[in-house]
């Protein structure tokens, strides 16, 4: 396999190359009776888009996302939604000279090591490109959520560890460098229950499916690393009780404890490293082994962290849907109660 | 489902609670031909084992493993390898009075919202107990890699924020307060090409595994939460070339790119959060919505760490072995020649 | 893997050779909220056991079924059931004579193959033992169809060619020899609209399970091979309309169509075949590539049929729990419904 | 979930309704290295086009297959391989009439039940268009089978209860009525060793994979259904030796013991119901319950049966060929070599 299917319930497949034909999702699992059409995906695919500030690649992509199955009448009917996004503007010239070379930072000498060759366009499969298709599947998981009154929103934090509040665009040095930065997503109005005991713990799950995206080398729940400094008596979250409702005093916990929701916001920071293609002189080695030095020319953003926002809340959103659907069946009398007055 | 299984190939599922008869583990796809017996889980078992110092509970349990299956004149058939603890050590009369109270930092809430109730003796299945099952698995995922020659080893790091060198265990203040901490596992030994691009990266795997652990916080590989604040020129590993070899300058990306190891050491920390059980007063809320003040009585760890670090290395020995049995077949050549010259 | 996990949430291991110490199950996913108690396995693991007759082996089973965790105050919890089966009355003497030859029918040259060797203690996992863990597993998905109103019922059809009413013990010609016979499953009391389209077919999924007990070479449902001589205006089954409720004239389908249960009894046959082991003389070879001959001494059954008619039945019922529990998720207004009253 | 995705390393999931845009395929695990070009594809969606004599519908279909992704210079590269077959001939106006009817033997009602309403064109998801997306995944399953000379073979072995040899199309009587019939498929060159024992058997998921095709009611292996009338002494296949290779003396397996293959020829045998679509006048009721009669015009085939071998060939390959790559890892031994000499 190659890891493009992810979910129990919810299950969504991407593929294609950053200079294929096209990239694409399938959701399996999509339940019937959501109003969709194709307008739905612009904002989100704009978000992650290049082209909004200074920092990304000035590469055009449109992004339009073509519904293949899956919806009739304006309606998703439960069977596969299968998207797709064409890449319409391709140069696979630009990058033939660094066809037999390894880029640091990048994936070139780990893929032609399991696979004994690669696409050298543009990384391929392991291209920023590909994540153009977990935010269209994104967008599906947010409407499910969004019946449920359960909001997804990321943020960027920091970029280049600099505040990024107030903008970031023109913040960065002119130094050809890249810079990398932090990310929070914080979902709201997720009811307590929902995750799984043990390996599938909803933290495990969501922690997987932010490191999954490519530049992500950390990623932490509520305190976070901070816990690892904190006593016991300030890191637990104290219960109490309004309005019939059991509330928190603090959050320390981002809403996840024991691997199951607990009412609260779920709160998820993530590190994203710089982009690893930049303009100045590497020293890396070819294919024959050779020591070479690299420059990485080519369209390619200075910070990758802004457009990751949207990735990040998509692969969350994706998460928290399927183990949503995944967990209805929790108690015998939810099962009783769905059998007898749903069917 | 309650998310107690775990893997593609070299499945493990674990069962049990903290106060039941016994925990156990049933490894699934477990390879023939290795040499096993209830001696070699002795080790690690004893390293999560409570009372290594003044930091642990004084419980005490032998946890002796017993194989059940699997294995025929001291070698692993290939079928499902079971394995029991039993649960020496029971006074589920200690943990009555916190029966309809839910403690904070624990899961009672979250556990009684998603089943309707819950097991109370010591937490049934979200107490840590369930890792010891972890473990046992995690000796049978060691031995595979060590006929690979991969060697998995974590450490202590810190508690309490203070460095961990030289023994922790007189360092703590005597305050009646637990303390959380950092926990590093080095995995040596692994050649380049495991672990699957897009969802199921390599790190996304070991991020999962992880923090699937129950006080486990935040997750990180390689330069990790720092990457946000490096430049690319910085972060890049560059490569170089010795007897034919392909070698990193630096190793920022923790063993993986692109999800897929490197060659390089793969570097994972995470973050333990303090022992939510301490015998201090804390506010919170019973089952029937009244505000309650508690202290968790029993014994409990002052710091949850030092026994952490075998469940850190089982759950990521885990999860690498289940990615290189599930990577076999990535090139057609490979499964030729497994098909014409092994069967 | 070795195959022995089932199920997508209602999920079903089992482990356990014919002569080790002990078979077992271990069920993730069982919902909370279902009483359960040692003495619900009694009625259908006597059902299997040997001795109900002059057809079974003489091997005497207590096969009482030990429940090591999931369940608290007699009550499942939601977290994984485990189920213990100690083997008795083990005499892996009597089987030592046939460890280095390949009995006809039987395993034996297949695992040598795949696994290199193999435990030959009575055909170790692949011996029809590792079906007491089935059964018991079963008990536990009838006790939730059960709360649905749903029956699962096995009977024998024929053994040996002749019509099997009216007790079949003394039919058998006394010439050593072995039988195969039918069995027919019905499942009463489903509702319309479970099971997925496509790959995951309530058919499908029905028919690998009951094609997953070891001696089973033939399945189908409803008019099953005889559709194959219909035509269309046969074997359609025409609605009609009775007090608001939609049923069918007639049901070739089985109970399933498109892969989707349609209201009606589902009705599932299968081939069994003879034992395999029987004491007359027998060419084969042996490890050694060497021809012999072999006579299978021991205890073992005329027919197997009889006895595997509580297999057929558990195999049924698992399957169809885990479908109707992964099938809650079809509707958004399902979702809804469950989140916003159940949560 | 929709059920439509199936595998565990080599992953099929298909996509697409009878009359939307395009149906597709992803296929995730394809190994890196095999020739793949778009005109692979062109033989065996031939065969199960319509049009191949007088017994198939009249409705054009080109069913060229598109490769979107996974193919770089000719050769798969490792990564998803999404294939995409346009809907050339869409007259959903054909349909509008039975849009609130329940055809008599299509999944209608059921879809209906699970769904709350269906796409009516032409059956939707459920329709037999679908079937071109698992030829054409079932393509690239053959051709990595191919590499390991195996050969998977499937034809007609009768329609409504006639031999077919000899050419069927001008057979089948002027009635207006459709036929059934049966199909079989050899694959052949299978080494033995291959298969899961327990759940996972390879006759048990070959049976699932071939009932998943919508209009198979039965399926068996070897001697199937006549296993059931036969003694031991019969069924039992006896093993011989021939310059140094183990065979058996018959094949009544029908190539699979215990759930592994034996060596001997994979002998599968289906039975196909009639096409449900008949113009003839038929009772059933109306999405509000009325009872109405209806005649289903439109272009049917007489008999689905010769289009279906093509299926059947092509579920037969994914399911092998997914179960070889999942079954490398039965032996450490194997794993050993495969680390040390291919990475």
């Amino acid at each position: 396999m190659s890891g493009s299917v992810t979910g129990t319930i919810f299950k969504v497949s991407t593929w294609g190359e950053s200079h294929g034909a096209a990239v694409g999702a399938v959701v399996d699992g999509c339940p019937s009776g959501i109003p969709l059409s194709e307008g739905d995906f612009v904002p989100d695919m704009a978000r992650r888009r290049p082209g909004g500030g200074g920092l990304s690649t000035s590469r055009a992509e449109e992004d339009a996302v073509e519904i293949l199955s899956g919806v009739f009448e304006g309606v998703t009917t439960g069977t596969p939604v299968s998207l797709l996004i064409r890449n319409a503007d391709r140069r696979s010239g630009d990058y033939s000279e660094i066809a037999d070379v390894y880029r640091p930072g990048h994936a070139d000498y780990a893929y032609d090591k399991k696979y004994g060759f690669r696409d050298w366009r543009g990384g391929g499969r392991s291209s920023g490109r590909e994540t153009a298709a977990r935010v269209a599947a994104g967008v599906i998981a947010k409407k499910i959520l969004c019946e449920l009154g359960i909001n997804v929103t990321a943020r960027v934090v920091s970029i280049g560890g600099i505040n990024a509040d107030g903008g970031t665009a023109t913040q960065l040095p002119d130094d050809g460098d890249s810079y990398g930065g932090l990310i929070e997503c914080v979902i709201s109005g997720v009811r307590a229950g929902f995750g799984e005991p043990v390996f599938d713990k909803l933290d495990a799950l969501l922690a997987k499916a932010v490191m999954s995206v490519g530049a992500v080398k950390g990623v932490e729940i509520g305190a976070g690393f901070k816990a690892a400094e904190m006593k016991g008596s300030e890191n637990n979250d104290g219960f109490y009780s309004e309005n019939g409702k059991i509330l928190k005093y603090t959050n320390n916990s981002g809403g996840i404890l024991g691997g199951i929701s607990d009412g609260s916001d779920i709160i998820i920071r993530c590190a994203v490293k710089p982009t690893p293609s930049i303009p100045l002189p590497q020293r890396t080695v070819g294919r024959d082994g050779n020591e070479r030095v690299v420059e990485v020319k080519g369209r390619h953003d200075r910070s990758i962290v802004p457009r990751a926002v949207a990735v990040v809340e998509a692969m969350a959103a994706i998460t928290l849907a399927d183990r949503i659907m995944a967990g209805m069946a929790s108690r015998i009398e939810s099962i009783k109660k769905f059998y007898f007055t749903e069917m």
